[in-house]
C-alpha cells in the first residue's frame, strides 16, 4: 500500500483520479489539495464519491505534507508543477504531472505556447514522457513523469505504427480530432454551457493549438525526422471522449496494414486494435484506460485513415497517470484500471 | 466461484449484467443465450466488453446447459421466464428474473396488464420480491427472485419510510417519475431515436402504465392498506437514470423527517440518504447500485417531497439482480458493485 | 412600422427578441443596449443573426435614446426595469418588462424573494400582468407590461380552466415542472456546463423558488381564494422547453374535462388543447409562442393530471412579450410569431 | 400562388418541406403522399404542424393528382423518383427530387453504388444538379432538378473557390465530415437510438460512402480534372447539422484566401463567408438555408483548412429544394427561407 497526494483535486482530472483510485488495491489517497475549496469534503463537491473517501477533505497545498507521500499527482493548470515538483522530488516523492509543465523538452517552445517562462528547466532532463507504449522502461525508472495530453495520446498511438515503419509522407500528416467538452476542464465559461455547446459542432484553434508542439515532438521521435502536421480539434457535444481521425499518404506499398497495427500493439494492455473494417466509438472506451484503433485504406488508394478513440479523462489523463504509477511502483500495469466501459 | 447463465443477453439489462459481472470475483459467466444472435461473440455486439469475455458467444437457449449453472438470470421480455423457470428450478438452479414475470403476486392482475395468461402460477408462492431493503432474509433463502422494476424500486424506496410510519394520506400519493431512454430497452423504435427523443421532454402512460400495479403492491405492503397512487412517467433526454419526485400529504405532525429516513436506511448498503436540503442528481449514481434520497418539506407545510435517484439499469435492474445473487449465495451483498459513479 | 428598444440584449431573452423580431413586419429594432458589450455588433455575439441586423450594435443604455422608441423591452436581471421604467413611461414610451420587476402586486413579497426593496412601487398600479389568456383587454390599454415568467405561464395555463370552474381542492395543488437549461440564463455557472448538466436530471429549489409567489398570485386570482401549491422545478438536459405536470384532486364530479379545456381555449391563438390521450412534447413548441396542453384523469379517479409544454424563451418570455406588443399596438396578436416549431 | 405536391412526406426531408413551406407566401401544398400513413393527418404525425395545415392528410401516391401540381418534390428513398418522374414531367409538372436518383450523370456509377439498375436513364440529360451556386441559370430553365446531397453541398461549397482557381493539389483532397443523426433519416435503427448514438462519436463508411461519387463529380467539374478525394463521414451526437472540415495542399502561393472566398460568394444569398479566424458552429445555421464558411491556413504553411457548416435538412435538403423551386418559378431566391437560425 502506497500513499499518494493529489494537488488540484477539484477539476475533472483530479476527481477522475479519485474515482479510479477508489478501485485500486495498493493506493491510499492521503492528501488532496485545493486552494479554493480547502476544508470542504470531496464528496460534498462530488456526491458520486459518497461512501468511498469518508473522511477526505481538501486542504491547502503543503509541500511537507505532500512530501510524506510516495507519489504526488499534479492535476493543476500549467505552472503549478513547475513551482512544486522540485521540492517534492528532493524529499524522495515521485511526481506524476498531468499538466503540460514537463511535456515539451524544449523550454523555449514551452514558453512560446504558454506565454510565460518555463519555471523548472533544471528538471527537464529527468522528466520522462509518460506514454507507456513508447517509454515503458524509462517510466519504470522515472521519478518525474509528464503525462501526455489527451489529443497527443490519441494522435501518437494512431500514427506511430505507420511512422516507425517509414510508410508515410511525413510532411503532410493530418489529424482531425473531436473532443467532448470535459477536455476544456471545469471552468465556468459561457461557450461550454449546455445551452451553447450541445446540439452543435465546431472546430477551434484551427490556426494553432497548444497540443500541437507536443504531438509534433512525439511524431518526430517516431518518424526519426521533423514531420509536418495539420491538427484541427473540434468541440463535440458530449461529455467525454476523443475521436482522432488521422490521414497520411503512403510513400510505398505497405505490407498488410492491419497486421502491422496488430503486431505493434500485441502486448500493449491499454491499446486495442479492432478487426478490419471497424469504426471504434468513443463510448466503447468511456471510463476506461483503453485506446481503440482501426486502420482503413479507402479504395485501396494511397491514403491511410486511422481511427483512434480514447476517454480524454482516462487514457487521456488520469488513467494513464495511474498506468504510469503502476509501472513506477512495480504493480500490474493495469491495476485498478480493469473496469469495462459504461455502455450504453 | 459459481457459474451463472444469462438468458436474453443482447438487451441492455443483459449486457449490463456482463459489464458488472466482469468485476465480480466469485462469478463466472458460463452461458449467455440469444435466439437472434446465436453464434455471435458478445464483444462483437458490445465492443466495450473486448478483453473481458474472450471466448464468450451467444448460444441458443438450452435448458440442460442452463441447468448446469448455479444461477440463471432472465434478462428477457415478459413471458420467457414463465416458460423456463420451472425446469431450471427442478434442476436445482436458482433463478433471478429481471422481467416482470414474477413481480405481481396476483396472477389475474398480471394477465390484465400483460394481455396474456400468467404462464407459471404454480411458482408464484416461491417467488420472492427482490428488494433487499424490505425482503433481505427471504432473499437469502429464495430459489426464485423477481427483481423489482426500475420505477418501482425508486418509488418504493422513497415512500417506504413515510408509509411504514403511517405519516401520509395514503389515498393521494403522487409519483412523478423521469426516466432515461434505456428504460425502454434496445428495441428499434422511432420515438427513441436520438433525433426524436433528445432535446425534448414528454410524459407517457399518464392514464396507466404497467409498473403501476407493482408499485401499488409494494406501497400497500408498506402502508398496511390499499393506497391511492397517481404515477406519471416521463421520457427524459438522457441514456440512464431515474428521478422520482414523490409527493405525499402528512396526516399528522411528524418527528424529524430527515432523522426518520436516516434511521430507516442506516444499515442499507445500497441506499444513501443525503444531507438536508440536497437535490440528488441521476448522474451521481450512474453505473452504480446506489439509490440516493433526499426529503423536503416545502414551507414547513403538510406536503412532503421525496427525491429519489437510481440508475435504471443497475439498482433498477442488473445491479439489484446481482445484489440478490450475492445474498442468495452468501457473498458480501455489494460484491462487484462497489465502483464509484462515472461523473462527469 | 414602430421603433423598439431592447435593454439588456446579450442574454437569451434579448437575443430571442432579435430572432423573432427579424420576422416581424411592423417593428424595427432601433436600439439595443448592453453595458458589457457596448460597441460590439450583435451578429458578432450571435452569428445566427448575420444578415438580419446589418448595422446593429450594442450601446450603453441611454434613457433619452430609448425614450425615442415607441416601446422598450427589458430583458434584464431584476432591479433594472425598476430604475428605468418610470423615466421611459414619462416620455410616452411603452415598457414591456421580461424580468420579475412588476410581476408581483405585493411589493413586500417581491422584496422578500428578491432580497432588496422594490424600486418602483409607484408604478405597480399601472403594471399589467401580460398573460393574454386572462388579461387581453387590459393589455391592449396598458403602458407597462409585466411579462409572466416561464414556469408561471405553463402552470397557470394548465390550472386555470379547472380553477375557474371550482373543480379542484385548491389546498393541494402540485406542479412538477421540468425546464431546459436556458431557463437559467446565459451566465457562466459550473452547474450549467454541458459536462455537468447533460446526461442527468435533478430537482432544485424544492423548498422554495422565486416563481412560486407569482404562480400562487395567478392561481389565487383564478380560484378566487388562496391556493396551496407545491411547486418543484427540475433541471432537464435540454436547451429549451418547459414541461409542467400538474396534479389536482377533484372536489366534485366534473363534466367532460376535455370539453372544458377546449372551450376555455377555443379562441386563444397561443394555446393548443391536444386530443384526448395526448402527451405533448416540448419539442413540438420549440421556437414557437404556443402552449400545448393535454388533460388526463388516470383510472377515472379523482386526480386530474394536466400536461403543459411551452418554449421557455418564447411563450415563456420573448414570444409572449411580442404577443403583448402586438396587442398594445393593434397588430394581429400573433404577428411575427407564426413559424412552425423546429422538429426534429 | 402555385400548387405543389410532396411524394414521401413522412420522413425528415418531407416534413421539413412542410415546416418551411408554411412560411412561403407563394406556395400551397396540395398533395402529400405516403403509402404507410395514407389517411393520417400530417399534424397527427408531426404535432409541430398543428394549426398550419388544418386539413392536410397523407394520401396514396397518384400520378394524375400529382400531375395537377405545378411542381412535385420527391422526399423518397432512391428509386421512387426514377419510377414516377417521367410521367409527371409529361404532364407538365416540374420535378424537384431530393433523393439520389438524378444526382450522378453516370448511370453505371449510380447502379454500382445503389445496387440496382438506374431506372430512368432517358431523363438524365434534362436533370439539372440543383446547386444554385454553380448552376443558377440552368436551374431557372430546368424541369427536373436533382437536389444535392447534404455532404456534397457542404464539401463542394467549401472546396469550389480553391479548385476553380487551381490552387490545390487535386490528388490529395480530404473531407472530414461530421453529421447529426437526422442525416440517416427517420428509419427505426438501433444504432441511431438516443441510447446508442448520444454521448459518442464514430466514423462510418471510412472505406466508401454513397455520397463520394457525387462529391467527386462536383469537384471534378470545379477543378476541370479528376480529383482524388478521401471522404470520411462521422456520426455526431446532435439532431441537425453538418460540419465539413476540408484539407487541401497548396500548389502555389495564393493571393489572399479570405478575399478569394469573399469574392466568390459575394452575391450568393445562401453562403456566408465569415471573418478571418472564425470557426462556424453548426447551430448558427440550424433551421436555415445558409452555408457558413471560414478559411484557415495554419502556420501559414501549405495546407488550407476550410470549415463549412450547413443544416443537413435545410441547405442540405429541403431548403435547397425550395431555393431551386424559387428560381424555377421566378420568385425571390430566398422566399420563405429568411428566418434566423434557432440559437441557442
Amino acid at each position: 500500500m502506497i500513499k499518494v497526494g493529489i494537488v488540484g483535486g477539484t477539476g475533472y482530472t483530479g476527481v477522475e483520479l479519485l474515482r479510479l483510485l477508489a478501485q485500486h488495491s495498493e493506493v491510499e489517497v492521503d492528501v488532496i489539495t485545493s486552494r479554493s475549496e480547502a476544508g470542504m469534503r470531496v464528496d460534498e463537491l462530488y456526491p458520486n464519491l459518497r461512501g468511498h473517501y469518508p473522511g477526505l477533505a481538501y486542504s491547502e497545498p503543503d509541500a511537507r505534507r505532500l512530501g510524506n507521500c510516495d507519489a504526488v499527482f499534479f492535476a493543476t493548470p500549467h505552472g503549478v508543477a513547475h513551482a512544486l515538483a522540485g521540492e517534492l522530488l528532493e524529499q524522495g516523492t515521485r511526481v506524476i504531472d498531468l499538466s503540460a509543465d514537463f511535456r515539451l523538452q524544449d523550454a523555449d517552445e514551452w514558453a512560446n505556447w504558454y506565454g510565460q517562462p518555463h519555471g523548472a528547466t533544471e528538471l527537464l532532463t529527468q522528466a520522462v514522457y509518460g506514454l507507456p507504449e513508447i517509454n515503458r522502461d524509462a517510466i519504470r525508472q522515472a521519478r518525474l513523469i509528464a503525462v501526455p495530453g489527451c489529443y497527443p495520446t490519441a494522435v501518437q498511438l494512431g500514427f506511430i505504427p505507420l511512422l516507425e515503419q517509414g510508410l508515410l509522407d511525413t510532411k503532410r500528416l493530418i489529424a482531425d480530432c473531436k473532443s467532448g467538452v470535459t477536455g476544456a476542464g471545469r471552468g465556468a465559461k459561457v461557450s461550454f454551457l449546455l445551452a451553447e455547446a450541445s446540439e452543435s459542432m465546431k472546430a477551434y484553434g484551427a490556426s494553432g493549438h497548444r497540443h500541437l508542439p507536443e504531438i509534433r515532438q512525439g511524431l518526430d521521435r517516431a518518424a526519426g525526422s521533423d514531420v509536418g502536421l495539420t491538427f484541427v480539434p473540434h468541440l463535440t457535444p458530449m461529455i467525454r471522449g476523443i475521436h482522432a481521425t488521422l490521414y497520411g499518404h503512403l510513400t510505398r506499398e505497405p505490407e498488410d496494414l492491419q497486421a502491422l497495427f496488430e503486431a505493434r500493439y500485441r502486448d500493449e494492455p491499454a491499446v486495442d486494435v479492432m478487426p478490419p473494417g471497424s469504426h471504434p466509438e468513443t463510448r466503447s472506451v468511456r471510463g476506461t484506460d483503453i485506446c481503440r484503433l482501426a486502420v482503413h485504406r479507402p479504395g485501396d488508394g494511397d491514403t491511410v485513415v486511422v481511427l483512434a478513440v480514447i476517454d480524454n479523462l482516462v487514457k487521456g489523463a488520469s488513467g494513464q497517470a495511474i498506468q504510469n504509477l503502476n509501472l513506477m511502483f512495480g504493480f500490474d500495469e493495469m491495476l485498478g484500471l480493469g473496469a469495462a466501459a459504461l455502455m450504453p
